[in-house]
């Protein structure tokens, strides 16, 4: 039996040179080590997802053209949209062929392979808007010696019933019947580009089991990994066969799923191995028997911090970014992002800022110092007293006969002046540093410690950060490194430090309960009546709640913000829980 | 024949309760004048548009609650999604009888006259996202004793070729097709929420009249009018013989147009008449001969005023905005935004700060307390040179070594933290005066002369800010009043006043250029090859595309933003052109 090669790959949507030649690196990868044919990821050439670039008809030809033209060694399979005959028409959503083994008839049209028949058009889909659905299950006939089933991503998630919407066609029933009709079909492949969540693979390993059982032939799922816009990709492509064994390619790494059919123990996974391959955690293959639903060992705030990681890399990497700069308050929030920023970048490009103000404790400054000299990052102080003061003197009575948070928000803005100061000045970025939990209830300062291109904490929880820090305390422990986040920020109760003697829980309730009740909010969709019915107080779900949909507290003051349009954060009338710059990890 | 009131009403999203006392006001009115039936806009109930509300099962089930429970004194057509009887399903875009003159049969279901069957799913519209489609027409029998044909707003488009989507449906051909066969149809109606742009009603007007033409009876459109998230509607309902004659409602106010289908001559506007009904602009009815097909004395700067206020207006009252606060720089773009606020809101709730800095020259603070002297509004100076000097001390070599723009950028943060700090001490919204032409080529601070919760002429071309400018005056002037907008104002070179002698023509072309070219690319498509086509320097354009693309200027310093997924703001790689917390005029 022939060895089929997976190219888990890191496109970037848009750059179809740049992904024509990473497939090329990984095809050729492939070739090398003995496959005799390969399979790219969902819309492999011009990255998921594209969304209005689909719109324009010289980018649907010039991602035909590049798709057809690809110099592959081997037999290949690369994702493309289709351009329409109509120009009033959409396009489809496909798969041609490239590389050898070539037959004759196959011209242009002859080469398309298949086209996505189900158009997910939910929560972080909008699919329908951009293609044409088909209703015809592909094949790959005379490929490197085989007949495979093709399919795109959503086409095989009707069947196991994993999907919102009710579709009227079933591709992988198609592909079966073919089979119970006696075609011989060897594999059926899954093109795909399937976002990832926290918990989201024993649902994608689930669809790939139930599949592989209805087919009754190995099934192969080619997952794209890497960020683009506001979602993250796991990679973690994988063959499962009938009797449920299944072999996982690792997360956040850019490499070759070498597929056996007959031998599983045979499957082994080839890093991408170029300079700019996405390579983050440890890059094992998974190998699980039929009754395995977990990865093993699987570890959510490890997986959660490589995802914030590989999100925070790919967009510096794919947006030109070269170095970042961040305010180190002491907390645990701008620790933990200081974490991130250096695992993503490394030391030497990530300068941290200490701006202390009257209201900064002494152990502020010591704990942001400690962050920055462990990591090895750039440090610098600025006492803010100066700015606070001629600001105070500037605006006076407005201060003093208004709200008092106008004052408070003063210092925020000052130190997010000097932070942008430093990124203009130096050509970097500034992130911000805040946490899902406090962003959602507001308790943050528009312009102030919101301001930056990108929140990398900004999808989580205020409980899962303290679990991040423990996580890179840990590392380092192992690794005979000093912890960069200090006993006193991981222990010390959370203050903005904005006014004498303030804390987070004279606002907020403690972390704990505010997160649990976000969670089941946000995530889980739960209602004030719910949240009651579970055990919260009615008033402490109220106050949330409200703080959370109207951002009624001042530190915010913004107009109540136009509808959100993806349920990726929740549902109604709710402001997005994250930055735009962010990407989606719940 | 009977007379048939289009209630023009300005729904707010969500808002049930309030949208079913605005319908029931107006159907009240129209009966008290002597209509026979009331016909709302499309999903009156819930406004539009209601995006993800409509993915909540219960908000569907209460608008249609709302919609059948609805108290009205003459029989009346509602507008409102109507709950799948399947949850895998979408609902659809519906249409309910309401009132007296209901028939025995008429159960929940029988009141149900029509279901949108075009879904349009383009620019600005994504309804194929939410709604199911139907493949019938709406017919409502015995209707104050008539019979109409029902439709909703797209449904009337595909008849005269004015949709980018091919359909396969032609919602008109089938009514015209059950008048051929022999069904008695007085009139057609349609029930829209059909947003503006420039030039968009002489658009309307044609689908109205190939209607109209092909059904051979009068077509009635009523309209949806004001802002919703990021969409302006500008009402202009309208009754359109099949012999072209059409009668059209005034833009950006709320009433009844009452329409007598046998006589033209007896239709008649009636204005809302509440506190808070929409009313800006002359509110006169237009009546247009067969070949008109313009809107007599059409004076294009006028009408984007009124939309720009109407937007402001709405949004406020809308998001319960009590009062606003702006810097004032004496340029353009802060004189003309103070106008527009004012016309918003009246001068007692606009305050607008004069900050000056050691770059500002003299006619700048003169220039700026003219403006809010002749509007009536408060005013209030404030020097930022002591801010300015310590924020200088603190930085130091950061800004000594770094890039020039660090420096300038300097100055638009410290007037952002006043007019913040006013913001928060006050419970005002901060509004952003920048226009879509500097917005568009990143001549701006962010965080700076950027920050806002508003951005009023963030949709209008620099030379259109200064024909606003110049209509404000000519208004004031015409009503023996102050022209708010100095002429030094008017005729000095634009500057940015960040560093000495700064002029925007050193870094942009001149603004009548730069506008041509901006519009030509955004608003008409054109790419850098057709540019030159038309006669642009090749080098201006690639400078231009280029910073609107990439945002180069580093003024701006942000990352390259997520792709845009609206097509309002042009296609392609792009940064939206203005605030998501502006309403589109374009």
């Amino acid at each position: 039996m022939q060895t089929i090669g997976l190219l888990q790959m890191d496109a970037t949507v848009g750059d179809l040179q740049g992904n024509s030649v990473r497939l090329s690196n990984l095809a050729q990868r492939a070739h090398e080590n003995g496959a005799a044919v390969g399979v790219s990821t969902e819309l492999a050439i011009c990255g998921y997802p594209p969304r209005d670039l689909l719109l324009e008809r010289d980018f649907l030809q010039l991602c035909m053209d590049h798709a057809l033209a690809l110099p592959s060694p081997l037999p290949l399979l690369v994702g493309t949209p289709i351009p329409p005959a109509d120009p009033r028409s959409l396009p489809s959503n496909g798969v041609v062929r490239c590389g050898p083994d070539m037959l004759d008839w196959m011209d242009e049209t002859g080469r398309i392979v298949a086209e996505k028949q189900l158009l997910p058009t939910y929560d972080v889909f909008d699919e329908a808007r951009y293609f044409e659905p088909t209703n015809r299950s592909g094949l790959a006939r005379s490929f490197g010696g085989m007949t495979l089933g093709v399919t795109v991503c959503e086409d095989a998630w009707q069947s196991a019933g994993m999907t919102p919407s009710a579709y009227e066609q079933d591709p992988i029933q198609n592909i079966a019947e073919w089979v119970r009709q006696g075609v011989e079909i060897q594999a059926t492949v899954n093109l795909s580009a399937s976002p990832y969540h926290s918990e989201k693979f024993s649902t994608r390993l689930q669809v790939a089991r139930h599949a592989a059982a209805v087919l009754n032939h190995p099934f192969l799922l080619a997952n794209q990994v890497g960020g683009n816009d506001d979602l993250l990709f796991d990679g973690r492509s994988m063959v499962v066969w009938p009797d449920g064994t299944a072999i996982v390619a690792p997360s956040w790494c850019e490499g070759v799923l070498m597929v056996d059919l007959a031998k599983p123990e045979e499957c082994r996974w080839l890093p991408a191995g170029q300079s700019d391959s996405l390579n983050i955690g440890e890059g094992h293959l998974v190998r699980l028997g039929p009754e395995d639903d977990q990865l093993p060992k699987e570890h959510m705030i490890e997986e959660i911090t490589h995802a914030v990681v590989t999100g925070l890399s790919d967009y510096c990497r794919k947006s030109n970014i070269q170095s970042i700069v961040l305010g180190l308050s002491g907390g645990i929030d701008s620790a933990v992002a200081a974490c991130v920023a250096v695992e993503a970048l490394g030391p030497e490009l990530v300068t941290g800022l200490a701006m202390p103000s009257r209201h900064s404790s002494q152990h502020s400054i010591e704990d942001a110092r400690h962050t920055a000299q462990a990591l090895g990052m750039n440090f610098h102080l600025h006492e803010i007293d100066g700015m606070h003061e001629a600001t105070e003197i500037t605006l006076d009575t407005v201060l003093s006969d208004g709200h008092p948070v106008a004052g408070e928000n003063l210092q925020a803005r000052l130190r997010a002046l000097l932070v942008m100061g430093y990124a203009n000045a130096q050509s970097s970025m500034a992130i911000t540093t805040g946490n899902k939990s406090e962003i959602a209830q507001g308790y943050c300062t528009l312009y102030g410690d919101m301001a930056g291109g990108y929140a990398p904490l900004g999808d989580v929880y205020k409980m899962e950060v303290y679990a991040m820090g423990e996580w890179f305390n840990q590392r380092a422990q192992a690794q005979g490194k000093t912890p960069p986040v200090s006993q006193s920020t991981m222990t010390k109760p959370p203050s903005a430090e904005l006014a004498p003697d303030q804390f987070d829980e004279d606002t907020l309730p403690p972390y704990a309960v505010l997160d649990d009740i976000l969670r089941s909010h946000i995530e889980e969709g739960l209602n004030a009546e719910d949240l009651v019915k579970v055990g919260h107080s009615k008033d402490l779900v109220l106050d949330v709640l409200n703080r959370l949909e109207r951002n009624e507290h001042k530190r915010w003051q913004m107009p109540p913000a136009p509808r959100v349009t993806s349920r990726a954060f929740g549902q109604g009338w709710r402001r997005p829980l994250a930055s735009k710059h962010n990407w989606r990890t719940k």
